[in-house]
């Protein structure tokens, strides 16, 4: 095992790290606030760290899926626990436990919260507490990896565990350069819903905050009410650019260099379009009786769709006041998430879509056994091993999410609040279903438990996963 | 295909289900009661309808196992339309798709009822409809190999289509020949159970009643009490015999054959076991503080996870007061179900030991992707396909109940009710969570979905399955 390797990049990621909590310290200062300090202390301990892992100088280039699985798990969990730092030290969130748990829910994009209040932030760390779901959204890795000039091999290893989805592919050649053209792509789309949200009723600083939570499909936002206070021109834009950062970044490229027909013919791309605007007309109707005109019933569905199956959470209505069948789609948006590819959390709509393709042609195969017959997905058939793949996660999926239901339910809540808790935070959603509206009630154990699961979800399993393995640390 | 088959099994089948119907008469004459005439009406359309079909005499003996399957969907279909009869032409049960939906629960062995009131019933119907869960319990083509002479080709495929578990295998080499071993277990069984029931404090109809609902892991009582109200003698003997018929019939017989040894190094028999009284004891120790002695917490534990575990569905207490640790335990129990082989209901506990020894192999085939090892159960290593087979079901099965939970969304009842009605009938376990305490509430609709769904966990998937696809019905 490459040791020095995994201590080498979890490092060079505090680097990052340790500039993006500077460039929160600037948000502090144009506000003339004292947690400014607090962001710059916290950004120069990540800033150390990262000069000590540079004594462990990587011997040998040597870099396989595995060690591309535990570098993604170190990564994530020191970038956490540092991360919390601000918070903590500010003393707005007086707890590490509860600091550690809303930056693990930002950096996942969970957008889970344990701030009854969020009037208590500031700023400053309203910013970074924002910030982290513009970079967990599209993977920290990959951040790097567009970074750095010297990472020779152990890019695509690295990418492949932090991407979600059932099969990354590379758009072009070079690892380094596919992480590039994503992040043009994210920042490109970033500015313009930034431009769009300026243009309504938000400041500056609000529209940069929302952007960065919708762009990482994370949920975070500066009131207690979400985004229900905002005008229906601002909900919308939200609507719009929680959709589009759900679908396949692939997609972007191939529509940017001139392939637009083979944008527009996903077979993923198309039933996504069609689950959401379908569930949101047929919640649209189910609320006839809840909202005053057609006209707001149709705002509310489109946004709560379109933020549960992104996984965003965030908020234009009390959705626990919602009738059962409402609450039902938008939990099942839910376990669907969006897109493979995209910033999106959940099972990811191309898995689903491969899953009941294969459960069809299994069901065949038991019912005819002499027929051979494979999974088409996309136009081509798909290789079985991704299909078994496929199959293994969905049941590994389930476990997780039995096991942590489970686990919740030594809490006193109820059967509503502790399942949806657990959905939501696997699935990297956020919001909470039931008496309370946020995980603040929750014991320290379950909040720590919770946040293993945000990063389960995030990281799809493996890359925890054989942080228990004992055969990972024989020699 | 061959039709005439598969209807004149389907009679054959309807002549067993007038001769039941007329032993339920016979009780009805005892008590001296209007309904034995209802019965045995009922019981004069099942010989009528039977004679009918023996007109479609088959003119070959091709038989398949897509014929088994449809054998088996057509039988339990038409065997719970008839059933239904004497609960409706009584007037007991006023509606037809209620009494649908008690017969269907009868027979799959879910009870779940949609009566308020079980005292409505008489002793004859009552009768019935806990005979019903004697019948289904084991499968009623099971009972019709083990009666019929001549049955050719068609026994085999009819018993795999129709006994629970990954793999069926016989006893001997005879489809016949095991088919009445399994019936002589279970009446050896049932009358153990009857006497030593009788030995309490229930009269003979009562001890008859209660053996036939837990011989058949169904849970149809003649109290709305269910249990509570008898000894804790009577509730004991009920415990050991819910664990006792949730064991795969097979070890039974290794143990009669002198095969003690092998019986007794089952795997699956080990796990359940270690299940039964470990979360027993767990949900004692959560409910020490409902109780007035641990040794009564203990006696309510040991029957409640038995009768989930077994999808029994007694109840000696009210669950629904119980803490949510111990109510997510016994939801948990619901999923498991027994061993494969017995009567009980549920995802079957083999299917789950070989579901998590599969994903631990394909999580050390994604992390090591050049080892090869195989899923090794019951010290044997396991045939690919099997395994390829249980992670399917699990996929479909996870499907149906989300499906499920989505249809019964459309009523006003909580996410908890709507969410436990869906795992219950699927399940075959039959107690509902939350506000009701029946589904007498549920529309029509959904009574007749429930229905479907309860055949759908029964029969496991594939044989209702097939009557929707476009091919079954192509020449």
């Amino acid at each position: 095992m490459n040791y020095k390797m995994i201590i080498h990049t979890t490092g060079q990621l505090l680097g990052v790290g340790s500039i993006c909590m500077l460039l929160s310290a600037a948000v502090s200062l144009i506000y003339m606030e004292i947690s400014g300090l607090w962001l710059l202390l916290a950004s120069v301990i990540a800033g150390i760290l990262f000069f000590v892992s540079r004594f462990f100088k990587p011997e040998s280039d040597v870099f396989f899926a595995k060690e591309g699985l535990l570098t993604v798990a170190f990564a994530w969990i020191f970038l956490s626990l540092v991360g919390a730092l601000p918070f903590f030290l500010s003393g707005e969130i007086p707890s590490y436990v509860d600091s550690l748990f809303e930056t693990i829910s930002g950096f996942t994009t969970t957008g889970a919260t344990i701030l009854g209040d969020v009037s208590v932030l500031s700023h400053g760390n309203l910013f970074w507490r924002s910030f982290t779901h513009w970079i967990g959204g599209m993977g920290v890795l990959v951040l790097l990896v567009a970074l750095l000039p010297s990472v020779s091999g152990r890019s695509i290893h690295m990418l492949r565990a932090e991407m979600a989805g059932p099969t990354v592919g590379k758009l072009v050649p070079k690892a380094k350069e596919t992480a590039r053209i994503l992040y043009i792509f994210y920042i490109a789309l970033s500015l313009l819903q930034f431009i769009l949200l300026l243009c309504g009723d938000m400041s500056p600083f609000e529209s940069a905050i929302h952007t960065m939570s919708t762009a990482g499909t994370g949920g975070f936002g500066m009131l207690n009410s979400s985004i229900a206070e905002y005008s229906a021109y601002s909900q919308w834009v939200i609507t719009v650019f929680m959709f589009i950062f759900s679908i396949n970044f692939n997609l972007f490229f191939f529509f940017f260099i001139g392939k637009a027909l083979s944008a527009f013919k996903s077979e993923e791309l198309w039933v996504f379009t069609g689950i959401v605007v379908l569930s949101s007309l047929v919640i649209a109707f189910d609320l006839r009786n809840v909202y005053d005109s057609f006209g707001e019933s149709i705002r509310h569905s489109f946004f709560q769709v379109s933020a549960y199956i992104s996984t965003t959470g965030f908020a234009t209505a009390n959705t626990n006041t919602w009738p059962t069948l409402s609450k039902a789609l938008l939990l099942l948006m839910m376990f669907m998430g969006g897109c493979a590819g995209s910033t999106a959390g959940g099972l990811k709509l191309s898995r689903v879509i491969l899953l009941l393709k294969t459960m069809r042609n299994r069901v065949r195969r038991v019912i005819y056994p002499r027929t051979v017959s494979t999974v088409r997905f996309e136009g081509k058939s798909v290789d079985e091993e991704i299909v078994s793949g496929v199959i293994t996660y969905f049941a590994l999926y389930v476990f997780c999410i039995i096991t942590l239901f489970i686990i919740l339910s030594f809490e006193p809540f109820s059967f509503e609040t502790n399942f949806s808790a657990a959905v939501s935070a696997f699935n990297n959603v956020g919001p909470l279903f039931g008496e309370l509206g946020n995980f603040e009630a929750y014991s320290g154990f379950s909040k720590v438990i919770l946040s293993f699961a945000m990063l389960l979800g995030r990281l799809e399993i493996y890359p925890l996963l054989i942080l228990f393995m004992p055969s990972t640390w024989k020699k």
